[in-house]
């Protein structure tokens, strides 16, 4: 049968200034999604989930669920069956790149992955931005909630920030050529749900306001290529601090950073992943050493790295 | 002896979606403020408040204390003359075109008129941006908050987002050059303090969130002069909900702009005065009497309004 195989690359969503609605993709790291045409019966569910494959150079198994309706990959694709009515379905196999509950956006990639992979094999594939409200159904199956601040540059590449979620709107930001992404995750499993309800309710009025002063100011120092203003404005008074105890060395991980040079460092989405822009190949590779050592005081001895540019590929077809 | 005379903006803060940190100048409605150099002996005051005329077109006399020390367009005069340890002193004269109240910024334009004007005296006239603290202390002793949404587009002209207030920093921000803004103050007048205390003393997370959307995608749209995109984003959820009711009529005022074919229309600063953007001479004059007519349907029948660029001229000495 005719099968497709789609790359989906890791991100990086709330960036310090944009909880919920702002992201970025990295480059090499993500998770490769095949899907194979298979024949449909009126009996036959329209997806099942072949294999899931852990990529992630640790060892184990994966604690994902093989379930079509309840996997952050395919939960997207069935409904896509359903509302394309289409006589065909799906058998899907995962290679997860990107470790569970890693912070980097592994369900949307997953969810994005099996979506641009089907997708190119209809007979009249639908434009890429259809793909994003598929992609959200199963978000919401991983984490609970639907953000689409992961889904967004997985699909489209590039820094995004999403404006609306029904319907979806968002815009591509523009990202300094010299910004590098440092990534540097500790082996540790911080579950999304739990990241979220440790949320207050409630943002302080004055919070608020010097927040949407950060947010203003990183936007416009992206668009004026002004990394000063990036720097003075990179900075999360509401998010961080209630979740940077969810990961052991928070504050060291992120102090390293800054006195090797970056920019700008936070947790990559709802953590243990912490990342920092940096303006060098230089500075990316001290702030990578500094902050990969203090996981390691702090105890967590296994920890991945990475250094990307913001990539601006999405997701794409890679057989 | 030697005097100067300035004109300072009128200027309109929040602008839906910056609350305390966004503001534009307008052209044509200001303060103008003349000052004049005084000698001054060990036992006179540094500043002196000569006479303050009301220039907005209404009978009456206006309610601003005329003690230097308590009037917003003398306050950060006094630190100035302390701070420079001038041995000169100030006298100054207020001619008030912006109507005391009016969420059109008036104390900022009275503050910064009378700085702008007497650096102009001064032997080495100190930069632009330095006058900002200065009439920062202004704004505070007019409004009880100290905050330079009003004071740096009046300073520096055109649109500005305040990023810090300690030390004050701030970007200004493109506007689509086919943007005019349509100002309508009902002759009515709502006390800052009391249009700031109402306000709850926290924003709802998911407010937050959105709200940062909105903002997001004005600056964004700004930078790309997307029209569209700054229409969708020109919505408060978190202020404007909590102010609408000090002004009679607002909901149907809104309405009217909204439904004449702006593409947005909020709360100027704390009100009672009402903007919206259009992007046609013909619909600013629809807009501006859709919006007119409203604030007499609702029992406001007298009305000022205006139409205008976003002004790119900050305070300028006009004599």
């Amino acid at each position: 049968m005719r099968s497709a195989t789609a790359f989906a690359p890791a991100t990086v969503a709330n960036v310090a200034v944009g909880f919920d609605i702002l992201g970025f993709a990295i480059e090499s790291v993500g998770d490769v999604v095949m899907v194979t045409l298979t024949e449909r019966g009126t009996d036959r569910a329209s997806v099942r989930i072949k294999e899931i494959v852990n990529d992630t150079g640790t060892s184990g198994a994966l604690d994902i669920s093989l379930d079509p309706a309840r996997n952050a990959a395919t939960v997207g694709l069935i409904r896509l069956c359903d509302e394309l009515r289409l006589n065909f379905g799906f058998e899907v196999t995962i290679r997860k790149g990107i470790a569970l509950g890693s912070g980097m956006g592994g369900s949307a990639a997953s969810a994005v992955g099996a979506l641009v992979a089907a997708n190119s094999l209809l007979q009249s594939p639908l434009p890429r931005h259809a793909l994003l409200e598929y992609a959200l159904l199963g978000e919401q199956a991983a984490s609970g909630t639907a953000h689409p601040d992961n889904i967004a540059p997985c699909l489209f590449g590039g820094m995004t920030l999403v404006l609306s979620v029904h319907p979806v709107r968002y815009v591509s930001l523009p990202v300094p050529a010299s910004i590098l992404a440092v990534i540097v995750h500790p082996r540790l499993r911080v579950d999304t749900h739990n990241a979220r309800s440790i949320l207050k309710p409630n943002v302080p009025l004055a919070d608020h306001v010097q927040q949407s002063a950060n947010l203003g100011g990183f936007i416009a120092g992206c668009f004026g290529n002004d990394l000063e203003m990036i720097r003075h404005s990179f900075s999360d008074l509401v998010i961080e601090p209630q979740r940077a105890s969810l990961i052991p060395g928070f504050a060291e991980v992120k102090a390293a950073a800054m006195n090797s040079g970056a920019i700008g460092a936070s947790i990559s989405g709802s953590g243990p992943s912490v990342f920092a822009w940096v303006t060098s190949d230089q500075a990316a590779s001290q702030v990578r050493d500094a902050m990969v050592q203090a996981f390691r005081s702090s105890g967590l001895t296994e920890v991945d790295s990475w250094v990307s540019s913001v990539s601006q590929q999405g997701a794409t077809i890679i057989r």
